[in-house]
């Protein structure tokens, strides 16, 4: 096997490119979508990214529904509204905030891409004792084709407020296949130098150091932050 | 808002810079890392991936736990043995090749990091009918930390045979924590041109068709494959 070990080594630019993908990527709704449809080669490009994603077992339980039929998204999105209507109760004094905001483009984007996960006939090598990394695979496609879609300059935005099982009915998908992504896509009018929702002020961006920890938590397992002071979060390493 | 839409233009050369990291990327397991730690630098750039990534509503709901720790990582070890050792039954007539294979690099790698979701104390926007989406943010973030470890060279492994909950309690994570996963990170003695179950020949790639349908799907809704001919799969759009 040695001599297979010929894979590509990278240069410092190419780290810049993909740090500049990642940095600029958006969630992309309505109102920034043009209609116009990108062309078979660059959606070609986009699903390539999604099948060279990373999968448990190399057992690639992924399948991407492409839609561009209107009737079909308009029933989608008329699942949407029930859905999101129900939503808003959940937001209590911010629920004006919320209506307001756009939240989804599935009739505005050319086309929608439905992903699912289809579960294995037997075992899954890695997949033995945590078997939600099938569907973790699935998500890491759908993460190959958002940056894919960004370089490519297409906007892609993921609808999750939605009933899952509804779509599924409204795609006709078999049996036991999980809905896992809703995704929609199309040129767009411009890119956001930021969030969406970190310029509307809906949430901010959290500090680094309060997602990173240094070889074990230093928090009581009882989730009591007794001895989770920051100051004790030295790094180690 | 239209004066923030001024978010980068990527070129040709950028998308086929990311279609490279991403067609090259591996899984990483023990026999391929070398013991020397990556710089701090080069290590930060992967965090910075990983905290840049989508996340429903923004929540960013992730915690990155750094290992370097020989005696934790032992204990890693130790349970990743016990759940292999049971996972092993699970393949039947091929019990001897999964035994022959190195799935792990847990002790070779200097770098461990495991990667957890924190659920939210309140309602997030995105996540109010599809609850597993704040999981699947996190594991868009393990996919860009992939991604950046290979466009620096560096090898990264994700390991799935484990007990989530034995491993939780070793990291002395607070109750609620949801272990997502498990990654082994290092410099390599090489890359595989192609992905190590291929050219074990464990599983092959599957045909692209397989994966792709449109508009929706042609089956029943009960599995049947009755009106799933390949041939009625025709591109539409």
């Amino acid at each position: 096997m040695p001599d297979l070990l010929n894979g590509k080594l990278f240069a410092p630019e190419d780290v810049a490119v993909l740090q500049e993908i990642i940095l600029h990527r958006r969630d992309v709704r309505g109102a920034r979508f043009t209609d116009r449809l990108p062309p078979e080669q660059e959606i070609d490009q986009i699903l390539t990214a999604a099948l060279h994603a990373p999968s448990v077992g190399f057992s690639q339980p992924w399948e991407f529904v492409l839609i561009t039929d209107k009737h079909i998204r308009q029933q989608v999105k008329d699942s949407f509204e029930v859905t999101n209507n129900a939503a808003k109760a959940d937001f209590k004094e911010r629920q004006q905030e919320y209506t307001r905001m756009k939240l989804e483009g599935i009739l505005e984007a050319p086309l929608n891409i439905a992903v699912f996960y289809r579960p294995p006939a037997g075992a899954v090598l890695g997949q033995t004792s945590m078997a939600e990394t099938g569907v973790y695979s699935v998500v890491c496609a759908v993460q190959n084709m958002w940056l894919m879609a960004r370089a490519l300059n297409i906007g892609m935005g993921w609808v999750s407020i939605l009933d899952a099982e509804k779509v599924c009915r409204i795609l006709n998908a078999p049996a036991g296949r999980l809905l896992v992504a809703y995704l929609c896509l199309g040129y767009t009018d411009g890119f956001y130098a930021r969030p969406e929702l970190e310029i509307l002020q809906w949430d901010k961006r959290r500090d680094r150091e309060e997602a990173i920890r240094y070889q074990r938590y230093g928090e009581q397992p009882d989730g009591s932050a007794a001895t989770d002071d920051p100051a004790t979060r030295t790094r180690s390493i």
